[in-house]
């Protein structure tokens, strides 16, 4: 079964308001098997809603439309409809009644523009609006359906779960579920994670029903995803699909993995330092927080986190951190600096940064080289470089997912 | 002149990531004038990238497409533009040196797989990557032109304002000029904002070319804006009318215009800082970073920002800022510890936070309960208290911008 999304509203073609309904939508439509090959945007335009609606059935058995079912001259989605059914549209005494009771239990006087909202295409079944004013509409269009939702995001998604999910599901049969899995990666190209992948996209490919696909997904500073989707019988042939598949995978990617769906680089290091039973602090220069600000995004970061030092003036690292006089961009400040919040915190573990974000050079370097040190207890402190690419703001972010990243392969590997 | 924008990317049709390449570009459509009346987004699939190309140029003079550049097998998005010019898609040694340049710069190794994104249909000219490695492509089909750029919205925007944009208007045969200038607020919202600017409303309605047009937009995390958009003659008439709408607006809205254009809330707190000659001290915990981070994004931060000290850790706020045994989620803490951070590292003025960022309580107090400290030199330190809706990101995100708002209008009043 294939559904597509339309969004009404000629704030969306200006660019006004993000258009989050389609994508909420598609991730329900997803939850339940059902493929949506397209999404489109539309204005607030007769012609061209009929149009789109009538491309969106030609190839697909199912057409959600958000937003236009308002009051004001310019909602003309029930206009549209009724044009793509060849029907009247005209006042529904049940719609009316719906509209009225829907204005009584909110204690707002109902405006006469607001009788709009109860026009009903001949031949389309009402859903009852719960939120807000609007009914929805459940519209056959010979085998096909089109369903009309408001585009208030609340409303649309209280409608869509109780009436769109169930009626759905009811025309698809037995079409099973779609499960999706996302293995995240960092410090590898997406290039190279495609040829370490491959044997795998190869043994995957056509295998059909009950076997994953594996798409790329390149998310800038949350790093290279593979997406694992499968289409099985029940949730739980899914769920054991995408285990098996994971584990094939993590035997050609290996340490590159550092997360799975929602799991960011801080919460995987946090999960590591929390095993551990270790607590961290950081000492910043560049990153100056970004790095304190990512580990602090993760809740109950209070178990494991003492603190951090954004030790930007030079003084400040010397005088807090005990930094020799010198240059302050080096794998000797990185680890003095490291060594130094330990202390000045009373941490297990230090994680520090400095370098160079730009524009302009420092002590001789070019903007992009950084160096991120660690201190472990026991251990000589450590440090790493990098030449980092981008603007201020990117190498900032950039150096803090890999400062993040190499203090969680060392957990994994020396702690 | 009409241009659509279509958006690739299967994960987009399974709801993985919200698409707001389009919203993006749609805005800066309106900005030059350019009618936008479809958004497409489909998946990585030939045949259907190229039926809604060829539908997209069957409404529209240009076509801008996103995504699906890429190095792997299902960036599939050269491929159907050369369906749809109707010519051949082979290895371009130009395209190659760019996408290898590209490598080079960011010393990356290429992989063999890369060399797909040298890949160009005949006739289309190349885009050169600043910071990704996939070139875009300006493809013209008969009278009309289909622009691909990449997905990575950072890459996205850098290519659409440098290359689409010039392309754009001198295809609308554009000789005029639009400016626009954006005015940010803070802490106003948009239904009061709107009935302050409803004067200035009023009095452009209607009154065309060479008088600014003004819209509203919702930014979320940056405040609400005033976009200004004016058509003119020359770049000096067109900024002349901006100015006086400048002042008009700033004679309605006040101080809740924290910023013009492209000016953050930190920029604006850093040139507050550079006239006074002072320098400025930070002390979160709740924000852990954020404000330090947002005001070390401003460049040349070095010659104001001593450092900031992110007290996670209670033990931390005592040791090191000298607060007192007792609650650290208070006024009497924010104080202290805006105070405390002075000291240690020898700022002019300090600001601090604390609150309850959640999910949980904490010292009885809901999520959302913030406080933000303020120090100036030979006053008493001052505090003020916000209640914060949201979920743990939004409070530590609206905290940051809160806290930085509230030293921007102390700085402009009383320092």
């Amino acid at each position: 079964m294939r559904a597509e999304v339309i969004a009404v509203g000629t704030e969306l073609l200006l660019g006004q308001i993000v258009d989050t309904n389609s994508t909420w939508i598609a991730e329900r439509l997803a939850v339940i098997g059902v493929d949506c090959t397209h999404q489109t945007r539309v204005g607030d335009n007769v012609a061209r809603i009929v149009s789109v609606l009538e491309a969106a059935l030609a190839r697909a058995d199912a057409v959600v439309v958000c937003g236009g079912l308002g009051p004001t001259q310019d909602d003309v989605t029930r206009e549209a409809i009724a044009v793509v059914m060849g029907v009247e549209l005209a006042p529904d005494a049940a719609a009316l009644a719906l509209v009225e009771q829907a204005f009584r239990a909110r204690h707002h006087e109902m405006s006469p523009s607001n009788r709009r909202q109860a026009d009903v295409p001949a031949g389309a079944r009402l859903i009852d609006q719960r939120l807000g004013t609007a009914p929805g509409l459940i519209c056959p269009v010979g085998e096909r359906v089109i369903f009309a939702l408001p585009g208030v995001p609340d409303e649309m998604k209280e409608m869509f779960e109780r009436a769109v999910m169930p009626e759905l599901r009811r025309r698809a049969g037995e079409s099973g579920v779609i499960a999706s899995r996302v293995l995240r990666t960092w410090g590898i190209a997406e290039s190279r994670l495609g040829e370490l992948v491959a044997p795998r996209l190869a043994a995957l490919d056509g295998a059909g029903e009950g076997t994953p696909t594996i798409a790329f997904l390149a998310r800038g500073l949350e790093g290279v995803q593979l997406r694992l989707t499968v289409k099985a019988a029940s949730v739980d042939t899914a769920r054991a699909a995408l285990d098996r598949e994971e584990v094939a995978l993590r035997g050609l990617v290996g340490e590159h993995i550092f997360g799975v769906d929602d799991e960011t680089m801080a919460a995987r290091v946090a999960a590591l330092l929390t095993v551990r039973r270790a607590t961290l602090a950081v000492a910043e220069s560049y990153t100056g927080g970004l790095l304190a600000s990512s580990l602090v995004a993760v809740p109950g970061a209070s178990a494991w986190f003492r603190g951090g030092l954004v030790a930007y003036a030079s003084g400040v690292k010397r005088d807090l951190l005990g930094l020799a006089a010198g240059p302050v961009v080096s794998p000797a400040a990185a680890k003095a600096m490291a060594a130094g919040v330990c202390r000045l915190m009373g941490a297990d573990v230090g994680l520090a940064t400095t370098g160079v974000a730009g524009p302009d050079k420092q002590e001789e370097l070019p903007a992009g080289t950084v160096f991120a040190g660690i201190a472990f207890p026991d251990q000589p402190p450590d440090a790493v470089g990098f030449n980092l690419f981008g603007d201020r703001q990117r190498v900032r972010e950039l150096g803090t997912m890999n400062a993040l990243d190499w203090l969680r392969r060392r957990l994994e590997a020396d702690f």
